[in-house]
């Protein structure tokens, strides 16, 4: 497969201009007294349906041909790509079904559903979601919207790093470290192909869940290594079993290194936005924040982004963070 | 007291620039589905201090003299005004001393001593926080910086107007309707100020809690009523005892009319926010959007514009939100 370039990022960032949200960045006065330095929150929860996943869906689904359009489109996904996919097909004029897990947030299979997408169950443990997502597809001759193994899906989610640098630049700063939630790794190594074309002496790293570090490892490796488990995290958005091919194909060459961050230090996260930011973060979503809030100090003297990468939460999880 | 004009406005735009927050303006499929039209939110709870109250405090207290600003500035406030004033003093190198009621959500009061003011507290059903504050001001010389009655209070709180009608022209668009929560009408005012130049053919609507309804009553009856109770709403942030003499001067020839929302329907307002935009806004704060909300079609085929003015609400508050 293709790897995409910063070409397929502007092109990306053309094809969604007014129909995705330019999430804005922001900053607090607090955030910035744990850090030590200056920090600005890339606030993507308020970009359509409620996370990045929106801009490489639509990015990939709106190149469809007419003929495509009509067979409709099939993704898996735990929560977020479901609804940027559903959205997406939805104003593309395609149908869309999405293949979820049984023990996703209820919120995300309900908001899935009531954006018009067909939803499909299966068991995290025991099935495999991309099998049952290509016998849809053969069945139906519908296509297939992968979560991040694709260079239009890496592109689209790659116009959050351009924005980020845009922003930066009207404010006369760059930054000298960034930190991104990261499961698959599409939407981190959009960013990294926005970051060492525009901005290379930023140094970029991937957030994780504990438990869930395969990112952190594979990079240690130097190849593609498994997580041990695929269920068991808050962070329900950052349980990809391993990094894509393409991603870790980009991300390899261009990150610093990894983070991993545990449930308490994410549910920490999510309350700190809601009290300072006043943004709804999930926890997988507030994984990076967690990072920086987790290492007091470390930021001396620096400039830092921060993105908030999705928002969708169930209620009895938020009211457990707010509760820590 | 002079009253402002737009010139004010614009002078209070320069001045707040790279120290107040642009909020940005977002919207959502949801709240159109509701409106029947095409809704705006300006989500000034991203202001810095969580509410648009740094607009105005900054404003005015940037303008003391450097001897001004040795004595220190007073104000009374249930906590928006509190934190605004706070911050912005501490902007200006000035001290400020905050007269509190003790029925404030305890995140308001916290927040205002975190961010270096002293808090002296008062009974709200016995005591007059004017008083206080005029006793305090006499006896170290300080400067009492008004949450309303004031022309740059009311310019800095104008500047929200001016952004949201730049940012609709950006999209090529212009409201039919605005709706703001209201209180003492200094927000409002200012907004008015910036519509009647800018948009005159916007309908304003003032937005209070139900019971506290004196704008309403005032505008129906052309002179300034009072309410008969000063507590017991969960919108702690709007409820003044009467409107202002010079916000209402402002108001009075400038507003379409009044509308008046529940407790109930102001929680649902924050769930909705919480569910859908991802934003974090307290009940008084949410009146606006709530009004939208409980009248449903009532915006078709019209541009609305809702301000969600501020988000510092209490954790057990927005549970009980969550909940309904």
């Amino acid at each position: 497969m293709r790897l995409p370039d910063i070409d397929d990022l502007k092109d990306a960032a053309e094809r969604i201009a007014g129909v995705a949200v330019r999430t804005p960045l922001i900053r607090h006065d607090a955030l910035d007294a744990v850090a030590g330095g200056r920090v600005f929150v890339k606030a993507e929860v308020l970009q359509r349906t409620g996370s990045f996943k929106f801009r490489g869906a639509y990015n990939r689904i709106s190149r469809l041909s007419a003929e495509e359009r009509t067979r409709g489109v099939v993704a898996y996904s735990s929560g977020n790509h479901a609804q940027g996919v559903a959205v997406a097909a939805k104003l593309c004029g395609a149908t869309a079904l999405i293949v979820m897990p049984a023990d996703a947030p209820a919120l995300k299979i309900e908001n899935t559903r009531s954006l018009g997408a067909e939803v499909v169950l299966y068991d995290r443990a025991t099935e495999s979601r991309e099998a049952i997502a290509e016998a849809i597809c053969k069945e139906r001759g519908a296509v297939l919207v992968p979560p991040f193994e694709d260079p239009y899906i890496i592109a689209g989610q790659g116009t959050l790093g351009l924005e980020v640098i845009e922003d930066l630049r009207r404010l006369e700063a760059s930054a000298d470290a960034l930190y991104c939630p990261t499961s698959g790794g599409g939407l981190m190594a959009g960013v990294a192909l926005a970051f060492s074309s525009l901005s290379p002496a930023t140094d970029l790293f991937a957030v994780e869940p504990e438990g869930f570090d395969d990112y952190g490892r594979s990079l240690k490796a130097g190849e593609r290594l498994s997580n041990p488990r695929s269920s068991g995290s808050l962070l329900d958005a950052l349980l990809t079993q391993q990094p894509g091919a393409l991603t870790f194909e980009i991300n390899r060459h261009r990150l610093a290194g990894a983070r991993a961050v545990s449930d308490a230090a994410a549910l920490r996260a999510v309350a700190f936005a809601f009290r300072h930011l006043k943004i709804v973060v999930e926890p997988g979503g507030a994984a990076a924040l967690a990072a920086v809030l987790e290492a007091p100090g470390a930021l001396q003297g620096k400039t830092a982004v921060v993105v908030a990468s999705g928002g969708n939460v169930d209620v009895s999880v938020f009211t457990q963070a707010l509760a820590t």
